[in-house]
């Protein structure tokens, strides 16, 4: 941390910043430059994250500017190499593009079943679909719940592909992890420490979505919770952010792609159903989150958007999919990277 | 709902549509414009949260338009009269301006029983303090918890004044209702549908705060949550937004109280601790919502701000409180408000 | 400036950074902590805008922070008592409240001068009205031009009222002075830099309102431009930045006000018509920021607002403004200023 | 348009939306719904754009809503067909990847020189370069000027790369549209309106950059500016808009690229280098925007970043810049766009 005195500040007001300093255990090195004194912090100030704030307020000073990243065990410098999640088998994260797709809700048995063929068919490596749904209005469905885990799992069980889906509470999160290979928090929930630290301890993989106005740094020091706890499986997933512009749902934010790969070692995949809430919108921004380097997409698909139960908007019809797949692939290539899917 | 159709679309889109709309036992009225034909649904759609987005992705399409507000119970048009809320006696939305003031964090029994006696002495009609603390990095101090809590209630059993605390986990409801008056939903929790409905069942008063992102309907349709599960006892509560402007900690949107006064029978109060950052922002911005409408204020308050454990930078010491509260009361008289402070 | 280097930085990676900030005639000061090393960089680094870029993207280079503001003429260390900008007598920013009122464009002869008596008659200080209007579509009526000046003029002229106008284009500069005792500067043209120095010369106070997605910093630069060309006359306005918040035309940002008033020595009144686009926010918002400090307001005022040919939906009626104007001097007092309005 | 009523409006409040409606030339149909009675608006209510204001403040009414698009010249309904801009024989539009680079800021003969050669074997199809600059400090360096402007134009002379230059205020439309190809309105000018008729009267094609907090209908409305005035030849360009995410310069909203195409028949191309501001960013994001569907790139490129005068930070060198045009190709071509370049 270095701390910024202002220009008029007293012999006094420098005193008890470095006094302050000195209680915390740290030691404090003073720049006297032209219009300006700074003092530069050594130490751990990661462990005295209230020092900042406490600092900042004193007499004589103009601001703080942290130095080191708040968060550690998800950064780029604590580990270089390229964290690979392995979900049954499912490599994320190792210069691959994995498809993860399927309903946004668990309706039946039959629209999961049919759609879990369909996606595998069509190249998905990993089946979605809600059994718990958050919802903004509390007269909207909120999904079949344990019904819809039970059948998450037979559509895995019929088709080999490892089941993704969402857990919104502590409560439920043991009959969540029973059920499902990757254990997803959603937007809502991306600063719920509690439910962070309860997912991280089943051990299971975890699918990490930004929250909508969380910061890039926000949603790594999410994920820090998780790796603080010693689950290391953590998938990121950029679903848009929220800004004054509302031509689509949210707006997908492409930078944090590149982002993220420079300041975590960490898979990060994107939800172009998510970012955009348009049918339409999806196909071209799937392809360009591909090209600007993300390890996957996650994608709704719906035998009958127009009747789904949920986000029918932002579905895909299974052709709509299929010639999504096709498309990603040849961009996939285009980049070098190899391809998942199999079509 | 109105459907707006797209100048070039056919009779086919058009059939469509009205098969949809019957589908779901609503009536569609076609008025063909100039450049526009569009069809006026009538019917509860409240009830069809789903049909909107289905229709909109439909071909021949543009768009669909909501007409009947998503919340009923928290609207203006269900309750007229202004709800006031009775936390042991003092009733919140009465034509007053109700401060809730005392530290961010208790941190101990000396900080919290002199900051009790402090507040309540110059003029604070409720004591807050957190037990349970979210904090956004896992290396933070996150609360004494249950400590926390008995300190609470020994605060009040000294000064007589409420006690409002955050609930953060489902889990933790049961207990902080057991010492709590006032049960507050923090800003990242904003959207925890579980965990609203957990506290709605307490039957205790719950003190809503906006979420960082959400806009004011998804603030209401939050309270809709807890007034749904039969709670009417909601105090909402302005805490500043997230934007791009980041000279302060967040922007505080005053537009929001007379806003919300006109959109919802409910009382709103404002937290210009969490709304500036800054301590010496918190003053003027306090008077401003005042003066705006506000139907209270919650502060933060510490013996000792330079040493708090937890959002020091934006905490008013003892004088700095009084000197503010003197001035609330003269902004509350100036605009016609029973000051609440006896001082 | 401070540069903070990579963890990994390699010895040549420093020494080349060292090398730059000596080419630029700068000092560099290495502090060595136990994650980071940073450099402090010694002299007037905002005579060299594009240092902190360059090292930025150097190899083995984290980031850079600023430490001086990037504005000083404006800046409260430049100049530490309050400016006072004084228009044909009226002084703003000396410890009053300045009410500036009138329709948003001039329309006809009897619609200003009915609106120049009303708003005299019940205590505002300077009349606004338009000429020449910024808008958003090329359908809208963009204003009378020369012959609303004129129309201005003559209000001036019967009320005595000093006449505060926008001002587009440098080429209607001078046309605008001639009439004109203030020159406005729209949220549209808060970054016209050759506008900002067109008006500078006229040596007319300017009254230069905040871009609609400008950081206070940056409205700063916007006035520092102003000011370097020889011209102390500035008045700011906060008039609402864009956010996600639809449900008022744009978020009034009140924290600005205190913030404007500890950055800088400027005087800043602010639009509540603007600021929130709605008739009925427009009194609780004014009375906001005045208890928050603003020096002034500028409100919408029109005989009948329902047939206005602009911004009809956020002006106040006579009736309206007459009790806004009572509520000003109450609250103004409240907090010990000087009501500006005699009614 | 569609007026909404409130739930409790009178049968007078009724009639007196009818009456403000008929008063327009215009018919209200109204339909009676369950909880609310709705009006449609018949009639073209582009051409009366303040009614909606005026009627959304009458008593008994709860809102209005848009049915129409405010822009109509730009708007695929008026020109199904994609407009092809032609420029000296580049044809931006035309379901290819046209590629614009150049320097920031045009800096020394050498340079533009250097750099135009380089692009050029690189690949590029037009030469960018800015001559007048916009800078957010007035302490920044502001462009060369005319001589920038000779300087370009020599490099297309040897070269024969069109060139695109910024035009910053109406004094200099004349000079600039002398010298350059395409005349570019920078985002700090996006609503600049009269800027934008007088650049729409040379008849010179456009390049059109979103502003900062621009939606995409108010981009569009200021090309609507531009081909209201007879010129047809506009290229949108997406630069990133402003959001609370400060990790990156801006945010880039790839969601723009298929909008703007649905929305309008005018190509669109991306601006990677402001849209990141880091340099390390520029090659991913650059391939996003181009999977995502859009019709060129502009780019900066310098002989050495390090040393430029402006904007260095997000330049390329000449070898990141090949070899971002190689990944460019494959990219244009995996979707099925003939390449523009020949490498």
């Amino acid at each position: 941390m270095m701390v910024i005195m202002k220009p008029g500040h007293t012999r006094e007001d420098f005193e008890r910043v470095m006094t302050r300093i000195h209680e915390a255990g740290l030691e404090g090195h003073p720049i006297v430059g032209v219009e300006r004194t700074v003092i530069g912090v050594v130490g751990l100030d990661r462990l005295h994250p209230e020092l900042a704030d406490d600092i900042e307020v004193m007499p004589g000073v103009e601001g703080t500017v942290p130095i080191s990243t708040p968060y550690k065990l998800c950064s780029r410098e604590f580990k270089g190499d390229d964290t690979v999640v392995n979900v049954n088998g499912v490599r994320v994260g190792e210069g691959t593009v994995t498809v993860i797709a399927g309903p946004c809700a668990v309706e039946s048995e039959e629209q999961v079943m049919a759609t879990a063929r369909a996606v595998k068919e069509r190249g998905a490596s990993m089946l979605r679909g809600g059994a718990f749904k958050p919802r903004t209005s509390p007269y909207s469905f909120r999904g079949l719940e344990v019904q819809g885990l039970k059948l998450l799992a037979q559509a895995r069980a019929e088709t080999g592909l490892p089941v993704v889906t969402e857990v919104m509470s502590e409560a439920t999160v043991q009959v969540v992890a029973e059920y499902a290979d990757v254990l997803q928090i959603g937007a809502r929930n991306a600063q719920n420490f509690f439910l962070l630290e309860e997912v991280a301890r089943t051990k299971k993989p975890v699918l990490l979505k930004r929250g909508m106005s969380s910061s890039i740094q926000e949603w790594l020091l999410a994920a820090e919770y998780i790796l603080a706890k010693g689950n290391p499986d953590v998938i990121l997933c950029e679903r848009g952010i929220r800004t004054f512009e509302t031509a689509a749902r949210n707006t997908m934010d492409i930078n944090a792609i590149p982002l993220v790969k420079e300041m975590s070692h960490l898979p990060v995949i994107a939800d172009p159903s998510h970012g955009t809430g348009k049918r339409r919108l999806v196909g071209p921004v799937a392809l360009g989150m591909v090209a600007a380097g993300a390890d996957g997409l996650i994608l709704e698909v719906h035998p009958s958007p127009d009747h789904a139960l949920s986000d029918g908007a932002q579905s895909l019809t299974f052709d709509m999919f299929a010639s999504l797949m096709a498309n990603v692939t040849k961009v996939a290539e285009a980049i070098g990277k190899r391809a998942t899917v199999a079509v």
